[in-house]
């Protein structure tokens, strides 16, 4: 795109703070012009949107650990684009970036918060939205900062199929655990069994749930990675060990407020066992992207992580695609492709 | 008492695993006689019988941090006592002891356990079971070890005006902490800001307890040093602040297992805030007791620490006694007089 010439930006606006699931009239599609560069900005065009639990809570119009998006906002998302423009120093044209760029096709701004994509020949831009993005710091950090898995030790992983915790389920096997993942579809489950050699696998959606998890976690489970919250929450503290440790990743139950809260009926064998329960969120990781980000990408190159995309074409289909996430059928990393990939 | 001599034990023996709240019928009144000494052995005369929270998670027939009681075992309590007869070359006759002496008048074993009592001058002997023993012990090391607060952030305790709260607090105003205490009747809230210098106390029974919560706890709570669980462990979470620690020391509110779980829907807030929650069982810092009890003796003896003592007369009562800690009618730390102190 060269200045001057009166582009548009499409766009999808907060329209509404939805209550339940989210649906299209929660958004609202704009295509402003694309305005034109001033000093220090840099211009982005947008190719993949990812499409994160997190989101969700974004637009409960409720304080989160970012400030609160208001109606008429560009939805906030992170995505991965290339550098079309720039007045700013730090920026080449050409160049990948990632960071919170936006419901949007182009990105202009002063670029703060942007951070460069130093390709590595044999992986695909996409990893950057997985494995070597965002999921992966989650996973790595999640797992061994807050989680500190030691070998023999049994890891418990719910939304096991999903971006962050088959990635989470893979570490644990290469820490020498013993990993159960939690799936909501038999597909997904054999998946992590045949796939990624999960230890066992069970489909927290069949009758047989306790009694298999029961049977998976004889020993009990040392470490729960939680990506749900809930009902599964509170079964997982039912097995947990002494100084058992409950990593609070995600409660993507929890995100579409109409859902009440589940009773954490199990709540004193956490005391009994001595358990910890922490949280985190990734950003706070940041300052020590670069520790995992080496780690992640040897483990990568070595064939160790396997990661499956889940791609929907054109960012008009986002806010359907994002339901997604809440029932189930992604099937992997969920990314919006907004623009046309380099080849 | 001689050996020989066809002494009684009186004792309460478990009858029954209660559901709800304990009644007399689930103890069984037996007066066995004393057993003689064997090798190794030792006779202790109990004094003291403190009541604990914890009494009521050991009846419930199901598994906790200590082996599982069986009907017609001698029902488990701590207490204080006088080593009355010895064939076991650690302890003397004379010699004040404590531990798991049991519901009886006479305990008569190994020893296994039991610490020996050094006395101060100026401390009275109920202190050992106060301040300077497993309730110290736990408002130590649950707050120091586990809540780890600073100067100048905000310490919430509930069940404030019991043992183990109060000295929380106390401990906490020592640290330099904002204290907040949460009590259930408009006297314990008195005595908490009259003679503990409590900076709020909030009577979590009122109809404007939350707004109370929210005014008193105005920049968020740092550490929330929880005894009861259920609604108020919720509502603490709905104030906790970024990297905020909830320590879980008791949950007496779920004990009687009839009272079913509160759903914690403050728990996205707990997340978003990369919140901790860790519970600790006090008999874990045992190895530790020493470090614990130097600062607290100091503290007492500076007269920095206060409590105060429920004593409650006869081994006979203890059962319902135990009710005192459920329906929040004690006033401080309970005990049951069991035979006759030291002058």
């Amino acid at each position: 795109m060269k200045s001057g010439l009166k582009m548009r930006n499409p766009q999808w606006q907060v329209a509404a703070f939805p209550n339940g699931p989210v649906s299209l009239s929660d958004f609202f599609w704009a295509e402003p012009s694309v305005p034109s560069l001033g000093n220090e900005e840099v211009r982005v065009r947008n190719i993949y949107l990812s499409l994160d639990p997190a989101n969700r809570m974004w637009i409960s119009g409720e304080a989160t650990y970012l400030p609160v998006l208001k109606i008429g906002d560009v939805m906030r998302g992170g995505a991965i684009g290339i550098v079309e423009e720039s007045r700013n120093p730090r920026f080449e044209v050409g160049e990948f970036v990632s960071g919170l760029l936006g419901w949007q096709v182009y990105y202009t701004g002063n670029g703060r918060g942007l951070a460069k994509i130093s390709r590595i020949d044999g992986i695909p831009l996409l990893a950057y939205h997985g494995v070597l993005g965002a999921v992966g710091l989650t996973a790595y950090f999640g797992l061994l900062d807050i989680g500190r898995p030691q070998p023999g030790e049994t890891l418990l992983v719910s939304a096991a199929a999903g971006a962050v915790g088959s990635l989470v389920g893979q570490i644990g096997k290469i820490k020498g655990c013993n990993v159960v993942g939690l799936a909501g579809t038999a597909d997904k489950c054999r998946w992590l069994l045949e796939e990624l050699h999960f230890d066992a696998a069970i489909n927290y959606r069949s009758g047989s749930f306790p009694a298999a998890l029961e049977r998976s976690c004889a020993d009990g489970v040392d470490v729960y990675f939680d990506n749900v919250g809930g009902e599964i929450l509170n079964a997982a503290l039912g097995r947990i060990n002494r100084k058992g440790r409950i990593v609070i990743c995600g409660l993507i139950s929890q995100y579409n407020a109409a859902t009440p809260a589940h009773p954490l009926s199990n709540l004193s064998r956490f005391l009994i066992q001595r358990a910890r329960m922490e949280a985190f969120i990734v950003i706070d990781y940041l300052p020590r992207a670069k520790e995992a980000l080496l780690q992640l990408t040897e483990w990568l190159l070595e064939g160790r992580l396997k990661y499956r995309v889940d791609v929907v074409q054109g960012l008009e289909r986002a806010p359907q695609a994002l339901n997604k996430l809440f029932d189930g059928s992604n099937q992997g990393k969920l990314v919006v492709e907004i623009s046309q990939p380099p080849c």
